[in-house]
């Protein structure tokens, strides 16, 4: 046992005090875990945009002050009561979604949908007992998708800690939480692209290119990139991508332009973007009789999906998937061994990196569209 | 070789002279199969609603006089150039749809979409001289769909004949060369319901009630039939169907019927109306996570498929079907191989039979709605 384990801990976390604004550096009370639940001391940790899209909280019930952050690795300080399968020093993934091992998803090996610890954006206390383990002279502090790694220790529910090979150094894999893994298994788990196939991957952010680095990873042969920015190709090209298509440049719609690229459509395509018109070229640039097409990026809320349902019938496949389909205790050990093995590259996600005492300036790169990922080291 | 081998034929042919008027028994001249054709001698047929919609011919360019008719089963009476896999009385069952075991559809082991002998409701003639194959006093009459099985003698592709066990009673697999293997195919080989698992069938006519025997085949435990017509319900037991839902006494729609009578959505659904709001219904009533919706029916021709994308996201799958995904040559002796085992039963099916020369009366039972299959018997 640490010394520290049933004793509050105060540590330095990254403060959203309100919508938009620079998170402040504060000193916390992190409680200890209960029933379940486990306390991290998070060593690195990176931002993704889900965390700025509740940062900035447009549209939505603001749920502030709240401590984001939620791609992290980091090590067991301390279990709660009935957790058996950690203990402290354990290396780990904490994951925005959960497993508990008993519900219908969790036994069906189909699904990693959680009925107990799916993503709710919308909580910010621990399920427990309904209330935050974060506060600030008393001033409860909420919870971000039950990870809140923007803080140098954290309450998570052992369901959604992923152990991993300490070996693993968690600079690098901690980028796995989330964003890489969710595009990597959209690829790998649902559009099984066979080698020598082709994949169309519409947006080359950090999830698309995590894609087309599964495509590339299942020895596809031509990986084409769709998106609106000239400038993600020469990024794109270190991921495996072979071909670019601008959906700007194009005079008729994207998905007749890849169909006479490919004579007829390529075998799978990765949607990442999340406009729905591009669910839809993604969807219909699938070639007939074997084409599947998976949607990875989240729509609007009154986004309508609309195709002719011949474009079906012709035996193509649509599916649609959530965190790549990894179930995240049973799977991202395995994830974490496929960059160990150096199958999976993750150093060129990693564009930049900064310490903890300048969190903000990760809000800033990704704000501008500069790089892929930024890692956030604690002890700096 | 038979003696009618090289010569033209002269036998009793149905003919539809034009669009809904009652066929007329003519004796026709069938020429001698060309390179890579084969003559058939037709001993059993059955009417399918596509033969009905093509004679109705309602909105469409009519193409007269032809001869209907693609769910058979005959004996080969001749061969043409450079067929080498069939010969003189093999039994075989014509199919509308081909297999030429040589384009990337046939070479995929995923699609039975045929680039050269897919389906083609306008072509009136055989492909190798763009000539039909029948006359009447030198008048050529039409093909339908490269069978045209109303007819004591036809010719037909090569690349659209399955060899089948002799020992299989035509009169009775000769269902499967179109409906039967449509539905059972749908669910046995796309829709893959698990042994124990819930389905739900939209439309309980012919194609949908195969659907379902493909579900009891399978195994499934719960086999939710839809239909707007009640009295379907009946039949439908036999077919391994456990509940009937009719959105019509629904007050809400039928998928959340569906879902709350199966703990948030079914396993698996096949859609074999044609509706598009049944398409709609069929996806939607899928559980989120591992469902899997797979259509069947053909839609209009300006009908749009809608869904919000969130449904998709939430792990459904949405898939379209032809032919069951059977490849004709490859697969359809495999089928009958299951009726011969005794696990899937055909008899169900046939409920009604006719003499050739009463070929009408088959339209009539099926423009009447009563049964499921009319047998005409050639050679009465």
């Amino acid at each position: 046992m640490s010394s520290t384990a049933g004793q509050v801990i105060r540590c330095k976390a990254a403060v959203a005090w309100e919508a938009a604004k620079p998170l402040v550096i504060e000193e916390v009370e992190v409680a200890p875990p209960q029933a379940m639940e486990v306390r991290l001391k998070i060593l690195f940790t990176s931002l993704c945009h889900t965390d700025v899209y509740f940062w900035e909280a447009k549209g939505q019930t603001p749920l502030f002050p709240r401590i984001f952050g939620h791609e992290a690795g980091g090590i067991v300080e301390s279990v709660g009561e009935g957790v058996t399968d950690l203990k402290p020093g354990d290396h780990v993934l904490p994951v925005f979604t959960g497993e508990c091992k008993e519900c219908r998803h969790c036994k069906s090996e189909e699904s990693n949908m959680c009925d107990l610890l799916r993503i709710n954006t919308d909580r910010g206390v621990m399920l427990n007992d309904g209330k935050s383990r974060f506060s600030i002279k008393g001033q409860p502090i909420y919870h971000f998708v039950g990870t809140s790694t923007f803080s140098e220790y954290t309450v998570v529910h052992v369901g959604c800690v992923a152990k991993i090979n300490p070996a693993a150094p968690l600079d690098k894999v901690c980028v796995l939480s989330c964003g890489i893994s969710t595009g990597l298994g959209a690829t790998l788990n649902v559009a099984k692209p066979k080698k020598g196939s082709s994949v169309a991957i519409f947006g080359l952010g950090a999830v698309g290119l995590a894609a087309a680095e599964g495509a590339r990873i299942a020895g596809a042969s031509r990986i084409i990139g769709v998106d609106l920015n000239p400038n993600r190709f020469n990024e794109a090209k270190r991921f495996g991508v072979t071909e670019f298509v601008n959906p700007k440049d194009c005079n008729k719609p994207v998905q007749e332009v890849i169909a006479e690229m490919t004579n007829g459509g390529v075998d799978r395509s990765v949607e990442c973007t999340g406009s729905v018109n591009a669910m839809i070229s993604a969807f219909e640039c699938v070639h007939d009789g074997w084409g599947v097409a998976v949607l990875v990026g989240v729509p609007n809320k009154d986004d309508s999906f609309k195709t002719h349902p011949m474009n079906l019938l012709n035996e193509r496949t649509l599916k649609g998937t959530f965190f790549g389909n990894y179930k995240p205790r049973s799977d991202l050990p395995s994830v974490v061994e496929k960059y160990m093995n150096k199958e999976l590259e993750l150093e060129k996600f990693i564009t930049h990196e900064v310490p903890f005492s300048e969190i903000n300036k990760a809000f800033e790169y990704m704000l501008s569209g500069a790089g892929l990922r930024c890692i956030i080291r604690m002890d700096a």
